[in-house]
């Protein structure tokens, strides 16, 4: 006899949903995915969204408590879970949890708080990452060092065990993706952009981007430079922006990396490329699963709050 | 009785064709403008956008040349004029005119080259800013610095006389641009963004960037944390996110500054905030005027080449 879920787990993103079943013993008993993230949710459409992604799976009770942590605890989300202020420590996530109302009570909902810190001149903002942080501690007992969380807008953090002393946010990801579709750099980037000098491309921006990061203005038009006077290729083009804005994102976080392996955590082939540039400039590092990550943060959040 | 054309000087940009007709004495008798710049016209378009700017017109002889400045000498242009390598010397810069073809003879146009830079990893390129440049050296006789030419892709160029030494592309406007308008960004600069806090906003934005240009990638979050934590409004963001990238920009460029005024050639409103930004780097600048910079400039290759 397959065990029933006791209580969902959910992360809930700007740009998907998903959703675990978890039964007494903390095993996965379902699994769902949907495309319904924040972003393309208004207010009203969040409870039909949470029933629908776990519609025809049977609990262990007749109300079960789902436990959800990111961006549907925005301000332009379902319901504001206000921030918990950085230095934080995460076992606390669960205690500042907002209950947003089901039609029925077969769901209980509960969204975690993300992280701000008010440092003037280095305000930031977190939502999930938090999480996934608080799944490191547990996966990884006794950590204290940086963690590197790269995509659309990577994150740094000093975390001890479960403490966040502060971080910092770089748009790094976004940068690339605006760059390529909207800038000058496009002509450069038009055509097979997975073609054999990538890597060439992207070791050398790493380099020129570490050396050089207060000079991140001067050194992306230098992309566009090389493809006019150096006929690079688009491969090799696309590959030297990303290196470059990787580069400059730890070029520009060096003070903050030690010794010690920088854990990564987020897409895997974008963690490769992290690993590959923090590499070349001197630091370890090793990819950490992503899903495992939140996975356990939503176990160890849950928790702590019982 | 009103004196004819002689010759007639060009501006061909991206975006606007301007044309002034230049009498024996070097008055300007008329002055033309037409949007149809490089970025709207295909190449076989550009003999007909040059008799329609100048149609009309009467002319001191029955054929007359036509000096052209700027991106219609482009690649994706009318006809490619290779460019000068920097070093260069600006008075050689009619020696490497091209001449496209016309259906008569009415109009003999001439290309002027632009300035490469082929140094390894400080690869550049410049359309048009040579030719202001040439006319600053004979605005301002003797002149030995830097100069600072504020814009979409903004130039700063070591010029000594009519010689560039080297020079640097900072891609400000252009990422200010995208990211105002394709990147998350856009939700803290939605509103009126030339209320009464922008010029708070901006110096803010300012001397964070100078003082932090490796962090370019950090500080463009922070205009939306600011938003979401401190409340700020879309006009001190606009100006925050315009003193930020100025900012670093200046701050990428610290060394090439030294006691010497820079002259800034640009968009007016542009070079003021630049002047503002370069007074709070403890840097003096004055406005050069962009029009009587490439005026000054296309009369001086024409001497040059005479």
């Amino acid at each position: 006899m397959t065990s029933k879920a006791e209580w969902i787990a959910v992360d809930w993103g700007t740009s998907n949903l998903r959703a675990w079943g978890i039964d007494a013993s903390g095993e996965i008993v379902f699994s769902r995915t949907s495309p319904k993230g924040m972003g393309k949710l208004d207010r009203d459409d969040y409870p039909a969204a949470l029933s629908e992604v776990v519609a025809g799976e049977d609990f262990a009770t007749s109300s079960v408590d789902v436990l959800i942590c990111g961006m549907a605890g925005a301000r332009q989300g379902w319901i504001e879970a206000p921030y918990l202020d950085a230095p934080a420590n995460l076992q606390a996530l669960a205690n500042g949890a907002v209950q947003p109302k089901m039609p029925n009570d077969r769901l209980r909902p509960a969204i975690l708080p993300g992280v701000c810190q008010k440092t003037p001149g280095n305000e930031n903002v977190m939502r999930g990452e938090e999480t996934q942080l608080l799944g490191l501690s547990a996966l990884i007992p006794n950590f204290d060092g940086v963690v590197c969380m790269p995509g659309t807008h990577s994150k740094w953090v000093a975390l001890s065990g479960a403490r966040i002393s502060r971080f910092a946010t770089a748009m790094t990801g976004e940068l690339y993706e605006v760059l390529r579709t909207h800038s000058v750099l496009r002509h450069s980037l038009n055509g097979d952009l997975d073609g054999p000098d990538r890597d060439a491309g992207f070791d050398a921006g790493v380099d020129v981007g570490l050396g050089r990061p207060d000079d991140l203005l001067g050194l992306l038009f230098g992309v566009r430079a090389g493809s006019l006077l150096s006929n690079r290729q688009p491969d090799w083009c696309a590959g030297y922006l990303s290196g470059l804005l990787i580069g400059s994102e730890i070029g520009g976080h060096r003070d903050w990396l030690g010794e010690s392996e920088v854990p990564l955590i987020g897409a895997t082939a974008l963690c490769e490329l992290y690993k590959r540039a923090l590499s070349r400039a001197g630091a370890k590092s090793r990819l950490v699963d992503a899903t495992e990550a939140v996975l356990t943060g939503l176990k160890a959040a849950r928790q702590f709050a019982a």
